[in-house]
């Protein structure tokens, strides 16, 4: 498997993280997005959204975080990462959608402003920022994981721009649920940081 | 089962068509979301996130649209609507995340902002719906469906939005594949409308 990643990324350290739990190898592709790599013809060819990551595996391109880690949870997952049944795999697929949403639009968001110089409106992305913060500590204060009470591939998406919030200047010290889920996070056999993480 | 939604919800028109293709029948209650019916205590011990739509089901409320249609896909829809395999289902959650995102903040927003007075920048948010079309007709220049050949959940995430883009100021002149595959999911068996769709 060849991985078309950048470091700095959080939605490609979602799947190095992935990759490095379920123990596999892989080959990684560094993709200068900063040069606009990414809107070139060799990788819109692979990805038409002119995004990162891309995963090569089975002769396929993957793109997108989240279909990434449904294909890898799926094919070496067993039904662990992401279970079959209707309601278990609902319940991921809820946490998935607040990475792809909330969490992307406020969390990242901010970060990209903050450290990356990204034009768009700070104090907007801050609230909608907390409001997942808020959110994820209520439903954390009563369990362990996101779902079905064992880690899946809803905390592997929704674990990096939560622990690369304070680089969007929100502080996580409000949310000590949070906190203590990143910490399950990061004691997970495998697990694998990215610079700017905060580690508890 | 029982929806909570509301007749000019895009998201929840997805589980509206979804539920009539799948010939299920099911109870509406309408939620008041001009009033902010959705962020009362009674709702929120629903859904946390405060959204419609939210599905009754087995005892349990699932939120976010995407979770229901994986929801209803898996537990009425065989293989069919999404596939197990780890590729396949990769392939329909390429066009789930698509419709979570571009498509959401893209043409969602726009349509948001001309039909229900929300504040936030019309030219970037239609700016981010035409790249959505773009993406969306390049593939369907060469594919009948967005994923594995064959109607998926994939069509029924994207459909809503893309069909009342033009509510949002957005033409659909321009994508001729667009609207041919849009024809095609009204021709599916059972296909139900919503006020605002373009017909084709």
């Amino acid at each position: 498997m060849k991985l078309y990643d950048r470091e700095t990324s959080g939605n490609s350290y979602k799947i190095r993280l992935f990759l490095a739990l379920l123990k596999l190898k892989y080959e990684k592709v560094t993709v200068d997005t900063a040069a606009g790599e990414q809107k070139q013809a060799w990788f819109l060819r692979m990805n038409p959204r002119g995004q990162i990551p891309v995963l090569e595996a089975e002769g396929k391109y993957i793109w997108d975080s989240t279909a990434i880690l449904v294909y890898l949870g799926r094919r070496y997952g067993g039904e662990s990462w992401l279970p079959l049944d209707a309601a278990d795999m609902a319940e991921v697929a809820q946490w998935l959608a607040m990475a792809q949403n909330e969490i992307m639009y406020g969390l990242a968001r901010a970060r990209a402003i903050v450290a990356f110089g990204r034009k768009a409106d700070l104090s907007e992305a801050q609230a909608a920022g907390q409001n997942a913060l808020n959110v994820l500590e209520q439903h954390l204060q009563r369990h362990t994981w996101l779902a079905v009470g064992r880690p899946t591939i809803a905390d592997v998406a929704c674990y990096p721009y939560v622990a690369l919030a304070e680089q969007g200047k929100i502080s996580l010290d409000p949310y000590p649920a949070v906190l203590s889920w990143m910490k399950r996070i990061q004691s997970l056999n495998g697990f694998v940081g990215m610079p700017g993480l905060r580690l508890v």
